[in-house]
């Protein structure tokens, strides 16, 4: 919105937004569990610009380039703000010629002018988290562990058996649409028709490529016979067995690569978290082997624009306002509450063999990866967290030592030295502290001050104990008849090995108290109260390798999103 | 530079790097260790959008304003890029009425078009680490906080003793040019030409006030008299002792400020580091009080513009070529190798308390902050490093184990399923592992992948070991008359648990040997090779708080880098 007469309204631009308190504790946990799953695959990391030139870009988005967010021209170079993490990966690689095999991972933020839906994590600025392999192996081996890569992110984040990987091939897609009649003009566009089955019914998706896109009707019904399909290992067979799919070679080609991939997979213990989805096409033009798309419960829209259009037709009271239904509307609108707009897919990606080369000329790197979609990821853990009345806030900050100053009267000085130089000596030895910025603190405002960050030590000064050498430290929050309810005295000349102790042995005590109730937490973080409709049509085939259970990380203690120093 | 009929450069925009390699994990060691430093005095992190409304920005960077990148005109709101993490918070602050006290961290990329000199630091995106105290307290005790991690920082950065916070007050500086007879609507400008006394000498600073800006040359002579003088409680006394100086009311309350800062700065064993400097004056126009730069060897430029300028005009043989030396040149082009281009400050920061209110209107939160410099801390320590012969490269990944397949012959089948399955359970251990994606690897390729990115430990699988149950755990890297230099057999059914254990056994010898080094280690990581000239001015006069000696903070073994999990 512009500037009302010289006054404008302070906030963030459309389809962006501020991060901060529980959300951001709760986000960085996001990131550094999956951090965490890219490193025990041995991803290395790198950071790239924000902005790329513009030519970097062009040409690489289909119809979304539309979407990309141009620098103005200040002079010098012409420049967009990225538009995924993927085309910068590749450019990177092609500048970087002695580099051909590399497993990386990037997490950063992209930026797209699409129409927001803040809540549901359809943000303008959002996060992605890729893990990309790069090289020329023997096929399918880094594919498949891209897909356990999904399934240890996902299990990490406490979404087992609430989610499902979507996977087809590039190569089938095309197979089965020049087996059926369509012309080669037509592929992408009849494609792109075919990825809004997730959206819409099959009725739609056929009006569309016969009215708006002008194929013939006959060719679409024998479209329609296969893209509506799912299955694993039973639909490849299934394709097989038609004789003309299988005469031809894009199919035979995917046939061979899908096959090798399912059994890497039973290797892996990944295979029944996967569909195969004959309807997942992508819409970017990068792709050329597998694609996948990992969904949720709210992935999908709650009604399909269409079925909201007929039912605002045929009911002129219906309260969805007709503007949000469709891209009629203002497209800067937020569309959080427009039900024919779901979270969309969680993470996607998949093989892209020609990207580096259309940079670098001849040499080819081909790669293979997976994009997590973290704000989205973001929105559907915290509203589970809500669903399921975890209410319990986590603390604002990390602040082990509360020192307070004791005493009152007319005479009290209010020990700005002494509490100063005591909290200095515990920051020398590492230890988080803060004091209240008072001259003449009330003991009670400190209290309050550490009772509100939930700062778990006071370390209280008075006047006499300091004229013994002594201070006394006190656990906060502990019961009325706790032995040291009252604390402790420590000697000012072990005061900050002293503490030290206290603060491990609490979070020794802490952790175990957590391991105690482990379960019932676990339980509710890890969302079975989630009914899984999705996971529904795919076969539980799980091989567990070497005679050997499979053994899930443990869930970490909230201290886990600290990085500990040794 | 435009692309040249249709082929253009494939690199990243001008003044904007990737980050890879070695170089990533040490930037990601400083950021860790500024983020260690920010937690323990009770730092909370937020994270605002890239880009703000542009009236956001408008009006708070003076002259620099130029400097800023503006998003394109797209349609819907008019954006730019940030240019510095202040603003956004204090937009932050206006939005959230109900935070009235925080203490913030903030990482993350800014943007200057600003002329780059990459080798030097000085880039077009580049990240600051911001740390700010907000809220209305007794004052000056959070200033002197600021100092203190300041301290913290460069000490854990291993900067000890070779760097100088330079300390100013805006009160103290407009009340000397008061006092001087400098006209109000000379202040910022003349205050701006004494800023560049750390670039140029006096005679071209008094040159720019009177020439330039119109001063009166009998108050730039008295300007003068002040301006250049440093030192520390020392210089308060003389400048009151002035009888002009002391009779001036912004004076007056700089005097009681820098009084109690110092005061306060003696608590926290700060007051060393601290350079009390009337030359210091900061460019921008929001700083309201305190005011602070840190600089280390190298912020200079080795000559003063005007001195190569001089240089270049005698001597027409001269090799550095004129552009160079002044802003005369191609605004885009590198001056990494520009003598008269110094590193610049490494941390700047002060107070502001009137930045809020600009946004809020009637409710101000006063603040005071620091900001590092990452992209110049870096360039630092990397030359540091390399000066230092420390060319032994950080690892590549962090992989733990490499699975191999050991096995030749035409019967070979290359264990894929074996290698894949083993790997899987590694991996739901949690333990960070890799396999080559070949179907049939050779024995010295597996070999070799393994000691390119130094994974400390292979995991051999023969068929006759596996169909005993067993595989091969094999230290890598041993010399050839230790016992275990063969490996150790190992059993499949404990497979995890046993690998985990001699991980964690490797991990604790590694960093015993660390420590024993340590002392060489230390002394070379700190820097104490690296003379320092900048501190000889201050008076070290640490004050050591409670008869308790102040333990440094352990430097860091490498695998510090990662987030550890409990």
């Amino acid at each position: 919105m512009a500037p009302k007469g010289g006054k404008f309204e302070i906030k963030t631009p459309k389809g962006t937004i501020d991060w901060d308190g529980s959300d951001m504790i709760i986000r960085e946990k996001i990131f550094s569990t999956i951090t965490e799953v890219f490193k025990r695959h041995g991803g290395v990391t790198i950071d790239t610009p924000v902005f790329e030139l513009r030519e970097i870009l062009a040409g690489k988005y289909g119809e979304d380039s539309k979407l990309i967010y141009d620098l103005a021209d200040q002079g010098g170079e012409l420049c967009s703000l990225r538009y995924d993490l993927t085309v910068p990966f590749a450019r990177y690689l092609a500048m970087h010629k002695n580099i051909t095999q590399i497993k990386r991972y990037h997490i950063a933020k992209v930026y797209r002018r699409d129409q927001p839906a803040v809540k549901k994590g359809r943000m303008r600025e959002f996060y992605q988290c890729d893990f990309d392999i790069a090289g020329a192996f023997d096929p399918m081996i880094p594919d498949a562990e891209i897909i356990r890569i999904i399934n240890e992110v996902f299990d990490s984040l406490g979404w087992q058996g609430a989610y499902t990987i979507k996977l087809n091939s590039r190569k089938i897609l095309d197979g089965i649409f020049q087996v059926c009649g369509v012309p080669e003009n037509l592929i992408r566009p009849i494609s792109s028709a075919v990825d809004k089955l997730d959206k819409m019914p099959w009725e739609d998706v056929r009006k569309e490529m016969v009215d708006e896109k002008g194929l013939d009707s006959a060719v679409a019904d024998k479209i329609g016979k296969w893209v509506v399909l799912k299955g694993q290992r039973d639909l490849l067979e299934k394709l097989k067995q038609d004789e003309d799919l299988s005469a031809n070679p894009s199919m035979q080609q995917g046939f061979a690569d899908l096959e090798a991939l399912f059994t890497y997979l039973e290797y892996f213990g990944a295979l029944h978290t996967v569909s195969f989805d004959l309807s997942l096409a992508r819409g970017l033009d990068y792709y050329t082997g597998v694609i996948y798309e990992v969904v949720t419960e709210g992935s999908a829209p709650e009604v399909s624009a269409s079925a909201a259009a007929s039912a605002a037709a045929s009911d002129s009271l219906s309260k969805a306002p007709r503007k949000k239904s469709g891209k009629s509307g203002d497209p800067d609108e937020d569309r959080s509450n427009d039900p024919t707009v779901g979270i969309g897919s969680v993470a996607a990606g998949g093989r892209y063999d020609n990207l580096v080369g259309m940079f670098s000329g001849k040499s080819q790197v081909p790669c293979v990866g997976i994009s997590f979609g973290i704000d989205r990821i973001f929105s559907i853990t915290n509203a589970r967290m809500k669903a399921q009345h975890k209410t319990e806030e986590p603390r604002k900050n990390d602040v082990d030592v509360f020192v307070m100053a004791f005493g009152g009267g007319k005479d009290f000085t209010g020990l700005l030295k002494e509490r100063s130089e005591i909290c200095a000596s515990l920051w020398s030895a590492g230890i988080k502290a803060e004091f209240l910025y008072k001259l003449k603190p009330k003991f009670q405002n400190q209290f309050k001050a550490a009772e509100a960050n939930g700062v778990p030590f006071a370390l209280i000064l008075g006047e006499d104990e300091l004229a013994q050498g002594k201070a006394r430290l006190k656990e906060m929050g502990l019961p009325d008849d706790h032995p040291l309810k009252e604390g402790e005295l420590i000697s000012l000349k072990t005061l900050a090995e002293d503490v030290q102790q206290r603060i491990t042995r609490k979070k020794q005590l802490d952790a175990l108290t957590q391991k105690a109730e482990g379960l019932r937490v676990v339980h509710g973080i890890k969302g079975e109260e989630v009914k899984s409709a999705a996971t529904d049509s795919t076969t539980a085939e799980s091989s567990q390798p070497v005679e050997q259970p499979a053994v899930q990380p443990a869930p970490a203690a909230p201290e886990a999103t600290e990085t500990v120093k040794s």
